[in-house]
């Protein structure tokens, strides 16, 4: 038990129960124990909660902050809890709030192209909803099926679509966030353009719940795209698929997605899920182009001859939606194969300037051999982005911190060639040690001025971003 | 003289000398004189600054920070001074710097879309060079050909691009800053995607140099369009013209500009420079849509059509290079042609969700005409961006009087829609007594807080955005 000045959570909890449904309230260690990890594969240390509440309004979520406030509580909020950075661990336990009864869609403004949504309204929901309409919410996290809007501003997540469409933080316009002492506080607004004194907004965006606790979310919707062409095209060497990239958008052309697997990634994809994926190639590019039912076509074209003219042997243009959905399903399912293949999968998430690429997925492949790891790597080519799936048994504490080592190579290597720690995952508490790489001592002591601005008690979703 | 504990300027200057060559240091009462404004119309009020200086690099500017932090002298920073909100304007006298001398184009990375400036190179001369090797930098402010790259991201601004394209801080990727102290940080990187703790770049952007001064900027660029098409449409009434906005993006057309100018401000520009402009009608829409050559005269033909079908009566499509530059020369020459009326122009900045712009632009004209002012009114229709430009003579200062009025009547029009005091003017000296209407006390606080966290001595620009 960690809360301070020697009062027991009974305390805090029977205060929870004046405010909250009992059944909103959830205390036994069974309860508790789902809520004890995230996505994120964290070796065997049991991080427990000492309750978790479940909010169904934002005055109740002020109340539970002026609680946790007055007996200095860390307070954790947790939405699908599918993060890859640790960024849900309840580090020094305390209070968890569940954002799952905040989950609704409050309102679409087709005329003005914006909507309002609880944190805890899921991704693809709202995506479902808004297409109805015509129109188009267009980040897509992998996890989009559970994961929340809450938390992908908290993590200001991407997606493959990031390319041509922006991540989470470029669609919202304003935030309703409950601050660490209870206040309901609105920062920014309803309008595109909004220049008025600091973007709060944006600060609060990827702030990982340690600034405040979003609660609702104004986002800008954009029109949905007529019609859309996805390809799925193989190189026999990883500069070929990067030159091709680069190629591509000299000549103009801006896909939604540009996204890379390798060999090593298809082969587990394959063995995953057999659909006559080729495995002997080094690389694949996967490119979904939008827009007008014309152009699209035109611009597939053009971009198979661009890939034969970079040395492609092999460009499938899907014909219908049936192969349409094969390509994204063998994309999709990278991650989850290579979860078969051990216990555990480690996602890390280097961006590098775009032409860095091949240079960064051959360190990467050295750093794996060097400490005898299994990796696959995919991500999205045109950010720059990579995600290297480190396949391993956490169990394992040699290959556990084999996995270290590598991990903190990496990053090394992605710094090194003008890149950063993270393109869309957040660094929570994995990488939270790393921060020093990426911010000189001057600019982390500015961040921890924010945070203690924000939350001068470090009740918020202590030890993330910030080692204090 | 406002620098405290009786240290005289002087000592400041002699400091200065140590570092900054004597021609780079302004003392003249008419060197002073030339920056005791800004593009803001502000009275008859005189702002002398104690001295100008032209720094030479980053290093001079840090080492300004340091003496002026030493002697805790306010220091106001000065892109080309074309700002509309007071944002340059030493209240509290002090050191005016002046970037004038920092205007260089670093880099541009043709493989990467990115680019490297100092803080006063010219947003004209970066577009042609980017133009040239094919790249586009979007953001156009209406005074490009003289306004900096600084002075866009302290004032977060944008132009009539923004529909399509988002303003100046869709591309500041990363940026190098003094702040107050004197330290040389960096915020920000190279890469599109970068989540690695609180977005401090887009803390600064907007910030109006009050929390620290931008030497750097690394920006993102996109591939220049292959062709464009503007067209010019008139309509007997405002509603429909907002009609047909909303039609035009209904249709998934997105037009990289869709501006409306009012009846009053074509048959200024009409009088101003003749070129048989209609006059009669109640409003026009300047539309302009870019990309591949193919889809844009379609959609050329198809927002053609949506106009007639919502009551236009006169739809022109520019046949050439000269018909495209006499509309936007009409446009843009709005402000110019409205100056020629009185002696002086105060333009304002209001935003409100698109579907109401015709009840905002009604709203103008009737608290111009209680307030016996006359208004010429245009804006970037798409953004549901007003700019009432009200002309008038500030040394009646009766007028003066009835202006401050209507100016903040007009604030309450757009909060009450739904909207807020700035899209892309900032706040400054002007707004800063109507921060209160959008945002909290506590909001407030909390950018007090952050304010205080970068400049507890309150020397970067003081008495902008917030009032202490």
């Amino acid at each position: 038990m960690t809360v301070p000045n020697s009062i027991s959570i009974e305390e805090v909890i029977s205060e929870l129960k004046l405010v909250l449904d009992k059944k909103n309230i959830l205390t036994e260690y069974e309860e508790r124990f789902c809520y004890a990890y995230d996505a994120t594969a964290i070796g065997d240390e049991l991080y427990l909660p000492d309750v978790v509440v479940l909010p169904e309004n934002t005055e109740q979520v002020a109340q539970i902050m002026k609680i946790a406030n007055k007996y200095k509580v860390p307070v954790i909020t947790r939405g699908a809890g599918t993060n890859l950075c640790g960024g849900c661990i309840t580090l020094k336990n305390g209070i968890v709030i569940h954002t799952s009864k905040l989950n609704k869609i409050l309102s679409i403004d087709k005329e003005n192209l914006t909507c309002v949504v609880e944190a805890g309204a899921v991704v693809e929901k709202l995506q479902q909803e808004v297409e109805e309409l015509g129109l188009f919410y267009p980040p897509d996290p992998s996890n989009l099926k559970v994961s929340t809007i809450g938390g992908s501003v908290a993590l200001s997540s991407s997606g493959p679509r990031c390319f041509k469409y922006g991540g989470t933080k470029d669609y919202v316009l304003g935030l309703e966030v409950v601050t660490a002492k209870g206040e309901i506080i609105n920062v920014g607004g309803n309008t595109v353009k909004n220049v008025t004194g600091y973007n709060l907004s944006q600060l609060f965006v990827g702030s990982e719940g340690t600034l405040g606790i979003v609660t609702k979310v104004t986002l800008k919707l954009v029109p949905l795209p007529e019609s859309k062409q996805v390809m799925l095209v193989f190189f026999d060497s990883i500069d070929d698929a990067a030159m091709a990239v680069t190629d591509i958008i000299s000549h103009k052309i801006t896909p939604s997605t540009l996204d890379l697997m390798d060999q090593k990634t298809m082969d587990t994809v394959e063995q995953f899920h057999p659909t006559g994926l080729p495995t002997h190639y080094d690389a694949a590019l996967v490119i979904e182009v939008d827009g007008i039912a014309d152009t699209i076509s035109v611009q597939a074209k053009q971009i198979e001859e661009i890939c034969y003219k970079n040395n492609s042997k092999d460009v499938r243009i899907a014909k219908d939606k049936k192969e349409a959905d094969e390509i994204w399903f063998a994309r999709r399912s990278a991650f989850g194969a290579v979860a078969r293949m051990k216990p555990n999968v480690i996602t890390e998430d280097a961006v590098v300037p775009r032409d860095k690429i091949p240079q960064m997925v051959k360190a990467i492949r050295k750093i794996a051999e060097k400490y005898n790891l299994t990796v696959c790597t995919m991500g999205h080519a045109g950010d720059g982005n990579l995600h290297p799936n480190f396949s391993l048994d956490l169990r394992d504490h040699d290959e556990h911190e084999r996995l270290e080592k590598a991990v903190e190579e990496l990053f090394d290597a992605a710094i090194e060639l003008g890149g950063t720690l993270s393109g869309e995952h957040g660094i929570g508490m994995s990488k939270a040690r790393f921060m020093n790489k990426v911010a000189s001592e001057e600019v982390l002591e500015y961040m921890r001025l924010i945070k203690n601005s924000f939350d001068p008690n470090n009740i918020l979703n202590p030890g993330k971003i910030l080692i204090k």
